[in-house]
């Protein structure tokens, strides 16, 4: 038995990959591997089409908004996003609470003119920065936020302060579908599905119609975000396996309650991590302030680099997978997005505690 | 049984799929699924490397390129190479012999300056422009051609005419790794992996040292070949099991016998296709000239828009499904790539012989 913590690419639904493996060699009486099929099919363009509908409807959201199917990671809408929405004399403005947001905030500085509103680099990434930090220019083109800091474990609140009238444009690649949320708040929400919807290969990318209106012209069309609103995320070939699965999570996180459901496992997960680290007198150290602390990402150190590594290699040998902290930072990392069972959680803080007990 | 000529995504060797689908829940006894593995877990770094090595030693290529493994398809290849290749002040010139080298001609001028060197479209792509039309200028950034035109069924020979000394673009997504070619005439070949490779998903690229240190240094870091090449493809997260499956694809082609066999047996399948449509005097006629025709993509019409809907339908019921022309040009095309059967072949000549008799 393997409790997978791995931050991404992630668990996924046991349920979800025995359907797959089912009907691998023949996707529903069709003769044919759904890796063999073609992406104008009827079938597969039914598959397209619900997975935008599922999304739209576990978020709430109505005809004012789009669900695109992207290629390229995350990464690609660091670029993409200033490409397509600051247009030439604006600023676009970020809030970096993590590696990730530098990163987003970094590659827009290369299309173009972009301000820091507000970073907690100072203090290590591990709070949030004050809400009076954050309203950005009236005329910024745009405010980016982070809402989970996957290598830090520092996350926004579900319900975010207001950042002012901007559009707000959010990576949500580690938190989204974990909790309910407030969609109509943002302008454009993005996420490799790696986490939380399904394996690497497609990034999805819901964003508000107007958004898409108002977006560059003089791009390259694969660029474009109309360009896949117009085409249904079929302007070209689509990753249609990564799809297919995402549609397959969907079905799963609707059948388990919807994200309320998610919110209510994904809490009670982090809180018996978080219990053992609370309970540890010091021997294990969060890294995020406790009200920035992460539900899907617990970060934490042990007493020196040398414990730590005793910890991977007694956690390994106990099964669990996928704890060592993000090669930039170290330590000790547990994800535990949507699919990694409440079981694991507590067979994790159960090792913890052992632990702590034997070396402490 | 399903006779699969799809364009792609297209049919995939019944050894992979069942290999895929015997090893989905526990990939070789890590006690998960390759779609719940870290790109940076040592089984995938693995299947990363030797995926870039069995292509290699396909090809015949030895430290001077670099195998890429990037998302997007083919149509982000045809804005990344402009973007990357083309320097301020230069000009790129690209050859045209049907509509994906339209479209990668018209995104390279949403780019940068671009020159028109040949194209065959006044006589409707039906085939190859006079080599004496298509030396570039010496000076040109890059000569851009696309080896098979899906769509029309047009192919340049394996031993291409010598195009001058500007570095070689091609793409190669519809008949790459279908036959042996002289691969060190080309500074950069791109592939869609979803009709020889794999499934759709991931985009192969491969490239010569040279070119990748002269692309451009200022744009986004996700857009730049260089940073693919410097990290293995894996600056970000690579889409995991496509990359997997095309591994597996390159161990199929290797133990079928390597690049000669995969000759082989596409001449043998295209021979029969194309044999029916010659013997048909006229109820069938092909859409490439003789001396262009495609060992892929058979492309063809009938006698009437009404006689091809009826070819198309009694096709279906008799399992063969995808045949379909591109909807941009009507008629019949039959995708033959590697994975597609001899027999496949076999049943829709015959079923083309029997079909001329009976409506002809
Ligand atoms: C919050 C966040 N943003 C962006 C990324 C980069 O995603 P990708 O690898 O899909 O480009 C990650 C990856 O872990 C992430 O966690
Ligand atoms: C020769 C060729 N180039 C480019 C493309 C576009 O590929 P993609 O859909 O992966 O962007 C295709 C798709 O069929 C093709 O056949
Ligand atoms: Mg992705
Ligand atoms: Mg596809
Ligand atoms: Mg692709
Ligand atoms: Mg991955």
């Amino acid at each position: 038995m393997i409790h997978n913590f791995n931050p991404g690419p992630a668990a996924l639904p046991p349920e979800v990959i025995a359907r797959v493996q089912a009907e691998l060699p023949d996707y529903r009486g069709t003769g044919m591997s759904i890796l063999e099929m073609s992406h104008r099919s009827k079938e597969y363009e039914a598959i397209n089409a619900a997975a935008e509908a599922q999304l739209k409807a576990l978020l709430g959201l109505g005809d004012e908004y789009r669900v695109l199917f992207m290629q390229g990671g995350a990464s690609m809408q660091f670029a993409l996003i200033p490409l397509n929405f600051l247009p030439a004399g604006g600023v676009a403005e970020y809030i970096v609470t993590g590696s990730w947001g530098e990163k987003a905030y970094e590659e827009a500085q290369r299309v173009g003119s972009v301000h820091l509103r507000a970073s907690t680099a100072a203090d290590g990434y591990r709070g949030l920065p004050n809400v009076e930090d954050c309203t950005p220019d009236a005329n910024a083109a745009y405010l980016h936020i982070t809402t989970n800091e996957t290598i830090q474990g520092v996350q926004w609140p579900a319900e975010l302060p207001l950042f002012g009238d901007v559009p707000l444009i959010a990576d949500m690649s580690s938190d989204f579908l974990s909790r309910p949320f407030p969609a109509t708040r943002f302008a454009l929400m993005y996420a490799g599905a790696q986490k939380n919807l399904g394996p690497a290969g497609v990034t999805v990318v819901v964003i508000r119609q107007d958004l898409i209106e108002r977006s560059r012209k003089d791009l390259p069309v694969i660029m474009r975000y109309a360009t896949f609103a117009k085409n249904n995320s079929l302007y070209n070939t689509p990753p249609v396996f990564a799809v297919y699965m995402v549609h397959l999570v969907l079905e799963w996180i609707k059948d388990q309650g919807g994200l309320a459901a998610m919110a209510e496992r994904n809490a009670r997960k982090a809180a018996l991590v978080y219990a053992a680290i609370d309970a540890s007198e010091g021997f294990y150290s969060g890294h995020a302030v406790p009200s920035a602390r992460s539900l899907m990402n617990v970060t934490f150190r042990l007493l020196s680099p040398d414990l730590e590594k005793q910890f991977l290699a007694e956690a390994k040998e106990a099964g669990m997978v996928g704890l060592a902290g993000h090669r930039s930072v170290g330590g000790i990392r547990a994800s535990l997005y949507n699919a990694v069972s409440p079981e694991s959680a507590a067979a994790l803080a159960h090792f913890m505690q052992d632990f702590a007990k034997r070396y402490g």
